[in-house]
């Protein structure tokens, strides 16, 4: 299974996704500030990978200290850098969230008690991720139909999670289940996470995929080849109004008007119930740099400024379900995840 | 006036337009094959460029011809092989069926005569269409509101046409008129016209521009920042359906959900009545590296496949209505596309 996040005896490794699929290199981090630098340069990026990875970061911010106090402080220091790396995908604040809650929990024990609970606490939170996304997985395939073509967006897979994926986890149980004819991949410009990172695990995996420019999706759709669309998440509000990568609230209007299923597919960390709607959602804007040169290569003329928000905003009525560990939740989606998250 | 395609004494010049915005070179071509050449792997491309390219392809065809016979059957050929060039864009065929009747209209004439007939077609071909646009550019600016912010795809500019440009044309007009805040430009994938050519114009004529990924215009339309969408188009069927650059099609969705004018810009020369409808525009499908490596540079693992329509077609039921040199025309368009033939 690709897992690009893994803890070795004091080490954070990450599988540097800025380079893939040319090269496969993995980052060994012993200091926190440095998984927030990951994080911050997509190193590590998917909702789930970054809540993960801060998860560890903060075992790592405890590693040398003399005692509870200090730990304290670190502890404080660490979550609050990491939060700052970066502000859309609420999985990050949620993983930091449960890190120090566990912090506090133990805050009467032993040092090295209390930092062997942070460490457990850590890998629960990935091995919870792997193990939803495999529900996630099977309750999504029950869904789709037989012979089925799915379209999606950005990376979605093994590398956007703690393992197996959620958008693409639903690609690769409706494969292992002998539902799945072909998974068109969006691009997913500027970064091409789907051209670089899905066609990188789909190939691995022997999945039939196809790619395709993120503009040629109304194309794809008005010809019928689509029976599902499937995107992840990076915030879901409590009215399930969804932020995403960017164009995937343009697949969502596509999808409405050619009548094709637009699911969201995520764990249940990524909603959060303190943001009412997706207006409140704050969406991060990324260097105008990432639009002007793909790959790094110039493609506009110096002088050239680019609009370059990394997410949009899907609003729940363009939502036919959203895809969770706990189950399928549909509308309204105030009671459906009110109830899923009680 | 940027103008990517001129006549210099029995040669014919062109902008490549392949090494924009990097290099502005210029081929010189003597040979009809080279124009196709030029025309097949986008050296020159824009329907009323290619059609203009065409036409005198077609006088370089006849440079050296000894007699009538000789230069029928070089006119019979050179015309075959451009119309092989490129399949969606009309004004290629439109361009070469002109040129024709003009040479058999002047079958009686002495050689000399009919081959300046000829040049003295592709010329005002040439003309005709740089007056066309100033006169498109004028019907559109007139459309549109004061302070507004366009949004449009691919290079529909100066380097698209004879010169100045049919939907950037219009962003012309409405600059000179005081009325443009601003353009938002689509990057266009695969080959990143918007990036590369339209930024390259509309930075030498100091128009405010802004550049975006494709995927990004379903947020930019809900943002509510763009007051009309512009696009060209390759062909335009007798019932208003019109196919242009991959990506048109998904920006007519997302107009119409959220209430904003779509309009189609181009020259009647862009008109196939002979098309009865959108669904009989043939669609280039184009090699797949082009999605697999933007700007050459390989973004997806080796044994990935990709698909890449250059074009799509909009239905007409989404266009508000398609401005041309006779005026601007509004739905039903089986009955205002007829009469400004007329």
């Amino acid at each position: 299974m690709i897992q690009p996040v893994r803890w070795s005896d004091g080490v954070l490794e990450l599988l540097d996704q800025t380079l893939l699929p040319n090269r496969e290199v993995w980052l060994s981090l012993v200091r926190w500030e440095d998984v927030a630098d990951a994080i911050r340069r997509l190193a590590v990026r998917g909702a789930p990978a970054i809540g993960i990875a801060a998860a560890y970061a903060l075992v790592l911010a405890l590693g040398d200290v003399r005692d509870h106090q200090e730990a304290d402080q670190r502890l404080s220091e660490a979550s609050r850098g990491l939060s700052q790396a970066r502000p859309t995908a609420v999985n990050l604040f949620w993983a930091i969230g449960r890190m120090n809650e566990v912090w506090n929990a133990h805050a009467g024990q032993a040092l090295p008690d209390a930092q062997a609970a942070l460490l457990a606490e850590a890998a629960r939170i990935h091995d919870e991720d792997v193990e939803g996304n495999l529900r996630i997985g099977a309750h999504g395939a029950e869904l789709l139909p037989a012979g089925c073509s799915l379209l999606t967006i950005c990376n979605t897979g093994g590398l956007a999670t703690g393992g197996y994926g959620t958008a693409l986890g639903v690609v690769r149980s409706a494969w292992e289940r002998g539902k799945l004819e072909v998974t068109y991949l969006c691009e997913t410009r500027p970064l091409l996470q789907g051209a670089r990172l899905n066609a990188w695990e789909l190939l691995k995996d022997r999945i039939p995929y196809r790619l395709l420019v993120d503009g040629a999706a109304g194309a794809l759709l008005r010809a019928g080849k689509v029976h599902a669309v499937l995107v992840g998440a990076d915030r879901i509000a409590a009215n399930g109004d969804t932020a995403n990568k960017i164009g995937s609230y343009t697949l969502a209007c596509l999808a409405s008007r050619h009548g094709v299923p637009f699911y969201v597919v995520a764990p249940l960390s990524t909603v959060d119930k303190d943001t009412p709607s997706g207006d409140r959602i704050p969406i991060e804007e990324r260097d105008a740099h990432e639009v002007l040169a793909p790959l790094g290569c110039p493609a506009a003329p110096e002088g050239t400024d680019a609009w370059n928000p990394a997410f949009d905003v899907t609003p729940a009525e363009l939502i036919t379900a959203i895809i969770t560990e706990w189950g399928v939740l549909r509308p309204p989606y105030e009671t459906s995840i009110a109830e899923a998250l009680a």
